[in-house]
């Protein structure tokens, strides 16, 4: 049974990362800390009593195809109803159209319990509220009118284009066309692993798809965004006919079996009716709008995973009674007891737990700067924070997510033999977790976007700035420091701060020495930056024990694991980066 | 498709290790290096062209549970009559009733095919194989008579009973009764997690069984070993009437499908006829003899996969074009290339290649000794040899295993989304291995083994003396060095001695503080030793490049990249241990 942790996202939000510097912002007018805890309050209990328990039975049922389209398990269609119902949909939208414009911050901490309680429910929402962000943001005054209220409401949902089979990561591969006709397009093509591409939840779904336009560019300079409805929809809103557009079949997939994977063929007849976003050859640009709207919430279903694992491998840890724990801490030494006074169990009940608060404290700290960045009245303060916040993203997506795979094999392990039971529910969470490193670009892809379009494309300047925050506070004497854990935060960021040096030496090299340390660049910043957020942590639950004996004990043992261990990450990645990518570069791909 | 590294294998056994020691040893008169190969391609065969064909097949129909019985694929039927037919059943099996007596070394070179083929299949001929040797070594020549040329001919199966629901890792928690009853035994009680304790490759099923006498002392030391026929045998070998033992159900499980594992319910009637092993309450001891053998058979499934994972993975990167790499050596700058050129997929690949024969150099190495420790003419080479074995072998079941868990992980990470759908396959390699860590003893299990059992009871001698051997090969002279991959092991082995003294240190302060540090240990002690033999092919590799350029070079590049990662690796677990397990040991499980 899935517990929303209420208590630490209010740890996080309102002292941690102090969401308070948002209250009174223009634009932010109605948000406060508390508003923030009666939201949670309501999305906690919706997420336990709702999506929670059909979890299981998503697993289980998953979506199915039909020659009528996709049918979804009937209790996710009673649960859409209800999450419409009770205006979740309308939580982070735009005001201007129905929303009630909450900060990305508090988005990313209400999104964390419908990822811990149903990620496949979960990604129905995050994709319509992308197609939000990116009609708002790019699309026309009719546009807005005509679909926004109603993907605000929840009444339809939306979806994201990309991938076709040749063109993956690699979208300047697209191919499929755009005709012109009139003030609309005729798209013809097929596009695969759309999520929530078809599914019996609402009437229309509003796709908004890459295509190339006919002369347009080659590569990704040619590519535009439409929008392309699944039903017409006419001026006042009613639904027409079916647009020309077919989910041709759904994929058999390792989890998520409830979030329906779909291909679509656009076209078979006279090709599918599409509206252009924005201006031509544009589209790439208006997508990652979407993409990065999407990575940040693809990130914090890592730690939303590692939270589920953690709380069931705990509750299996505290039940399971099996053998004599050698542990000090165990109440009795002369009988069995549960597996949770284990010493190599507790190891792997802290290391879950640890990585957990680290990424959720780095993904809501993000999360904030990209509200800062938005609603900041001060220009040079939008811009920094906003650098900063597109600088953690692909950190946020690819570290959190890499760690909730391995929390998530540490969660079936906990569990011994029975981990390997599909009933026990353990196995589940690692087959969900294991599509959250690759989807909305995989680590790779993360890493790539980190080292060139974050760290070098500004020389350094937005992750100088973090650094250059981190240590300034790290420095400052801490209230305790006895185990040496604060010292460990900023020998991690210092260790950051060389590694980055490096990242742009190696970038005037070439493309291949850079993307050959990528990866272990990316996973040494989030442990640092991880470490210099639960030293504040430490010091705050230190200062505070005597507020909450109990969360703020169990919170200097997670920030003391985790000080002590990501130090270690961080010096074999940054030993690794520093080395240089030679046994990487130089390796010849026909001697494998 | 899968093909079996015969060079590899090659390499490894008569240069690497040198198998050459065991030649014309008393015994083994029949080994030889040639002798092995031949072994080898025949296993190639069946492996490449039975066993692998039928490994999908497997995952998808899995395993079917009938009142009747339990009932495998046709598919897996036919390939077991080939398996026996081959012969293959015999090869390890003593000379004395018919077996071919090929030594561990051997035997685990071949098993490597069947587990990289179909994991599932192999999981049978290994039981099989842990109840002749116990039957060879603790039985009365009666039950060898009875038993054993049958199990050598593949003609009845063998299973483990251990496990049953309040006795999982603390087999000292086992209720079932023995009832005497003239020569025999009467057995009630449940059994789970029973591999293979049901199926229909042969009429007849031998379960070793652990029970308690009644009357016998609580605890380990009140345990027995029965043989337990599932159909009762005449003193000729002939069947009788079934035994009063029934499999209830099977398990659906994450992986490993066609692998039935059983709930088997014994003495629902008059009570299960059992016949002792060996003297009454000593059968942990005698059941250990079995797990050994099945120890090191599990920590080969690590690589198996590993190897099986990378092969699949390098298809689809050879043949996947997406983009535009930045890689030097890719032939072609200016149009898409096969992602085996980008650098992430490459360090992905070159992460993976080097893990499998890191960890095969070491199991391999590991099973020479076990050789050595029985055929040697000398008893103190057999004494130390034996010691270096059991040294290993926790070793060899948990850090291979882990690798396996991390490997397959990065083969589903290659294929990018295609790594998630079922059908390419790489889903199939993650679930499979995720049971190796856990089956036949934990990762925390064998990490208590070897600090305890292994490290701690000798004072360090064994470690001891595997460890002044590799310092005393590492520092002498290497052909080449240029690169500090040497020193780098080097190095490694030296953290090892530090963290070896740090874990005799620590044991004087009570398990928990070692057990706190044990999986770390563990973890960087098979990292350590897998670098000091691929600092050793390296040099091999170096010195005979000219006789096989494409080989070698490959194994250069491999080694490079372990020796270059290993030794973070190394550091980071060295720095846990000598940190010690503070962390862990005072953190309060109730502020979880």
């Amino acid at each position: 049974m899935y517990h929303a942790p209420l208590k630490e996202l209010g740890f996080v939000l309102h002292q941690l990362i102090d969401d308070g510097q948002l209250e009174g912002l223009p634009g932010l007018a109605e948000y406060s800390p508390e508003f923030a805890d009666s939201v949670l309050q309501e999305a906690a209990k919706f997420a336990e009593q709702v999506l929670d328990p059909i979890n299981v039975l998503g697993d289980q049922e998953g979506a199915k195809w039909t020659p009528d389209g996709v049918r979804m398990p009937p209790a996710f269609k009673e649960a859409y109803r209800q999450f419409v119902a009770g205006g979740w949909p309308q939580l982070r939208a735009t005001q201007e159209y129905g929303g009630q414009g909450a900060p990305t911050v508090l988005g990313t901490a209400v999104e964390e319990l419908w990822g811990s309680a149903n990620l496949a429910f979960k990604l129905c929402p995050m994709l319509t509220q992308a197609v939000i962000e990116a009609i708002h943001r790019c699309g026309t005054s009719r546009q807005k009118d005509l679909y926004l209220p109603r993907l605000i409401r929840g009444e339809w949902t939306g979806t994201m284009n990309l991938t076709e089979p040749q063109a993956g990561s690699d979208l300047g591969a697209i191919r499929m066309r755009a005709i012109p006709e009139g003030d609309s397009f005729r798209l013809h093509g097929q596009k695969i692993f759309i999520t929530y591409g078809e599914h019996d939840y609402t009437p229309n779904i509003i796709h908004m798809v890459l295509a190339r336009i006919e002369g347009a560019p080659a590569g990704i300079k040619g590519i535009s965004m439409f929008i392309v409805p699944r039903v017409l929809v006419g001026a006042d809103g009613s639904l027409g006919e079916p647009n020309d557009v077919r989910c041709v079949s759904i994929e058999h997939k390792l989890g998520i079996h409830s979030s329906p994977t779909c291909v679509l063929s656009y076209g078979e007849k006279a090709g599918a009716v599409g509206y252009l976003v924005g201006e031509p050859n544009r589209g790439l640009e208006y997508m990652f709008i979407m993409m990065n709207a999407a990575r940040l919430s693809v990130g914090l279903e890592g730690y939303a995973l590692s939270e589920r694992a953690y709380q069931h491998a705990l509750a299996y840890a505290r039940e399971r009674v099996q053998g004599r724990p050698a542990q000090a801490t165990a109440p009795v030494r002369d009988k069995p007891l549960p597996i949770v006074f284990h010493a190599d169990i507790k190891r792997m009940l802290l290391a879950m737990k640890s990585q957990t608060e680290a990424a959720r404290a780095v993904a809501l700290y993000g999360a904030l700067q990209l509200d800062l960045g938005r609603y900041h009245p001060d220009a040079a303060t939008r811009a920094a924070a906003q650098a900063r916040g597109d600088l953690l993203i692909p950190i946020i997506k690819a570290w959190a997510t890499e760690m909730g795979v391995q929390s998530a094999s540490l969660g079936v392990q906990v569990h011994g033999g029975m981990g390997f039971i599909e009933e026990t529910g353990a196995a589940q969470y690692y087959r969900d977790v294991r599509i959250t490193t690759i989807y909305e670009g995989t680590t790779g892809i993360q890493a790539n976007d980190l080292v060139g379009r974050k760290v070098g494309r500004d020389g350094g300047t937005a992750m100088g700035a973090l650094i250059a925050d981190m240590l300034e506070e790290l420095r400052r004497e801490a209230p305790s420091d006895s185990a040496g854990d604060r010292s460990a935060a900023l020998a991690a960021v210092e260790l950051l701060k060389e590694a980055t040096a490096k990242v742009l030496e190696f970038t005037g090299r070439g493309p291949e020495h850079v993307q050959a340390i990528a990866v272990p660049y990316l996973m040494l910043s989030g442990y640092a930056i991880g470490a210099w957020l639960m030293a504040r942590a430490q010091s705050q639950a230190a200062g505070r024990i005597d507020e909450d004996r109990g969360f703020y004990s169990g919170k200097l043992q997670t920030t003391r694991f985790f000080l002590q261990h990501a130090l270690h990450e961080v010096r074999a990645q940054a030993a690794i980066v520093t080395g240089g990518g030679g046994a990487v570069v130089e390796a010849d791909p026909d001697l494998f």
